[in-house]
């Protein structure tokens, strides 16, 4: 809490900004001087959407109407912007369908996977479930259970191995844990999933964009994921679904809609599925939001994930450094594991009135997000986050910390 | 076709421009001298929507972020916007809410009205779905039959009295078809349909904002339907669901994301669904599509459905009326009923070599679009679309035709 420590923390941080090979990348994100430490919830904005979408719309949709379904790539951007995804989660092309909500692809992956689990055998009626998962997961695996004749099983990761068994038909689990950061085992618990005979759906909401995923190199089954979170998609931009090449032919969706056949347009009335990853897609694409998305992966040009993991690493350690330099000890408490390969792109502290006290960083220009009742969820994204911002947000919680808390008559 | 039935049609179009009120209409649309007769298929850009967007990702994405989603409206909108649709249906607000695909809603739809039917007796096991209609519906149905243990029971929309009975649990109907352009009787369907105790589920992509629906009037259960044919809301824009007041406290959704929880950030374990049509929500709304489509309905402010929906007979009863001064007897069929109250808002017309003559008929600077394997598709907007427009189209046409066909070898 001394001046030394400010300082040295500061000069710290000012040297590592100008070792950064990622802080160029700021440059092409519309910033201004808040520290925003919640791209793990919206991305901020590409400077490059406002000009690409207005194309969309005033010469794309404006002019060559309907015949930029083929002139403008409409018709494919689906499966070509998932092409764009791949190698962020270590896929190889064709794998990737882009399009509707990340809840909408749970039901479509979770569904799917118990159909193959019973094609290689009768008596799996079990979906396994991260009951520490952001809620909509369990929701909607609560549905595919009981529209496929299953059981959910609800556990927390740690545990996943205590249930797998003989009648595990799918097990369903978040990369990493929206309100700690906890980044799970994705090898292990993959290869574990498989050893009982079953199939595996990640959710990837956390990690795309922030971290190596590894989806071909581990052998997962299926994956979800948004694009709003670290790849800066826009709010509600269109989710996406990882199907591995070799299970694509038995994909056998629940919402087999007209952009999922083998002919789209000889409108036939019998339903026959596309080969590969289309095989994924259901209705119509949304495309200005699709198209939006497109234009937000550019900042990825150039980019080695593995370089966006080692910065992403470097600044949860820092503000952990600075949180413990800055902050009173026993006024917060770190919830994110300290260990890397334990750790995603967050820093989660708990607090007992983090409501009143994000509230109020929000005010000073620190802007996180409050997850009820009691955390407050930092999120780091390597793309355009500085050191000098982390240590300016530690410096900015210090002071609000001193503020408020109960007791103290000044929260509310 | 002699020079004195193009002069006296000619003057004929003249003169009912000059009289139309809805005229002023069209110089809210972006336009050039194409005859844009397809926004049956893609609507045309209304000039707000570009500024609105740009809004939308430069200040509200760009420079407040998470803040929109409350101080924008963002999280709202999905209701908001369902409200500012249902004028146009014939629904009072509170009942629709716009996101997702058509097929996705159509999947919620047919589901929850399965659920619905067996909560007031057992044994109904059959969902009866229109065969004519466009197949996306079909192969949704197919599905939700299969995971509700249901029988699909395809019919033409003429039969579906004959199959209805205590089997019956839904009817899924499309409100016109989307190839002839014939419009089917809502309320006498739905009338028969409930006569048998059964739910009714509506199809509206080819008549919302092109003729007056009546959903609250004639007692629909539940209605889907698009909004980037004749509302404009944009390539794949999202579409909406409609589910009747008093059904909303029974609507059981197939895909109960967490933005159709009562406590949606409480991020509660257990499913609790919300109250209204809220309920029909599932994932994170996509935004910026959705505020495109809000900034889109703007061009109804001070438009009456029923004035659309002259304009649009008139329209069409002049085409086809053109078309028979203009074209050499037989070339064509006119496979659209000329009767108004089995007619939609477009003029279709069988044709052997319609797609060698609808690409013609674009170069030629008059868009409609071709439906396998031999119909030629022309549809009818009545805020963009003049009575002049119809005449050239029909000229064009005919001269089209005449270089074309079977035998003149010109053809390919």
């Amino acid at each position: 809490m001394s001046e030394v420590s400010y300082d040295a923390l500061r000069a710290q941080a000012a040297k590592r900004d100008s070792e950064d090979e990622l802080s160029a990348k700021r440059a092409e994100f519309e910033l201004d001087d808040t520290v925003y430490l919640d791209g793990n919830s919206l991305g901020a904005l590409p400077t490059v959407v406002q000009e690409r979408v207005a194309d969309v719309i005033s010469r794309q949709w404006g002019q060559l109407r309907i015949r930029s379904w083929e002139e403008s790539g409409w018709w494919t951007a689906p499966e070509r912007i998932g092409d764009r995804i791949a190698p962020l989660v270590g896929a190889a092309p064709g794998q990737i369908v882009v399009g509707d909500s990340t809840s909408v692809n749970v039901f479509k992956a979770l569904v799917a996977a118990v159909r193959m689990a019973r094609d290689s055998g009768e008596g799996r009626d079990e979906i396994v479930v991260d009951a520490t998962t952001f809620p909509t997961d369990g929701y909607i695996a609560q549905s595919a259970a009981r529209m496929t004749g299953c059981t959910l099983v609800p556990v927390a990761p740690g545990e996943v191995h205590g249930v797998l068994g003989p009648r595990t038909a799918v097990v369903l689990l978040n990369h990493a844990d929206y309100r700690t950061g906890r980044l799970h085992d994705l090898p292990a618990l993959t290869a574990a999933v498989h050893d009982a005979g079953a199939l595996v759906v990640w959710d990837l909401c956390h990690t795309a964009g922030a971290l190596p995923v590894g989806l071909d190199e581990h052998g997962v089954d299926l994956a979800v994921g948004c694009t709003y979170k670290y790849l800066n998609g826009g709010p509600g931009s269109p989710a996406y679904l990882y199907v591995r090449a070799d299970l694509q032919a038995r994909f056998d969706s629940p919402l087999p809609g007209w952009n999922s056949h083998a002919e789209p347009f000889g409108m036939r009335p019998e339903f026959e599925a596309a080969d590969g990853a289309v095989r994924g897609r259901v209705g119509t694409p949304d495309i200005l939001s699709m198209l939006a998305l497109d234009a937000a992966l550019d900042v990825w040009d150039g980019v080695s994930i593995e370089a966006v993991r080692a910065k992403s690493l470097a600044l949860t350690d820092f503000f952990v450094e600075c949180v413990a330099a800055y902050v009173p000890e026993g006024r917060v408490e770190v919830i994110t594991p300290a260990a890397h390969e334990q750790r995603g792109s967050q820093v989660a502290l708990r607090c007992e009135d983090a409501g009143d006290v994000m509230r109020r960083l929000v005010e000073h220009g620190v802007v996180g997000d409050f997850r009820a009742p009691d955390v407050l969820r930092f999120g780091f994204t390597p793309l355009y986050v500085g050191f000098a911002d982390v240590e300016r947000a530690a410096g900015v919680l210090a002071r609000t910390l001193g503020e408020t808390g109960t007791g103290t008559g000044i929260a509310g």
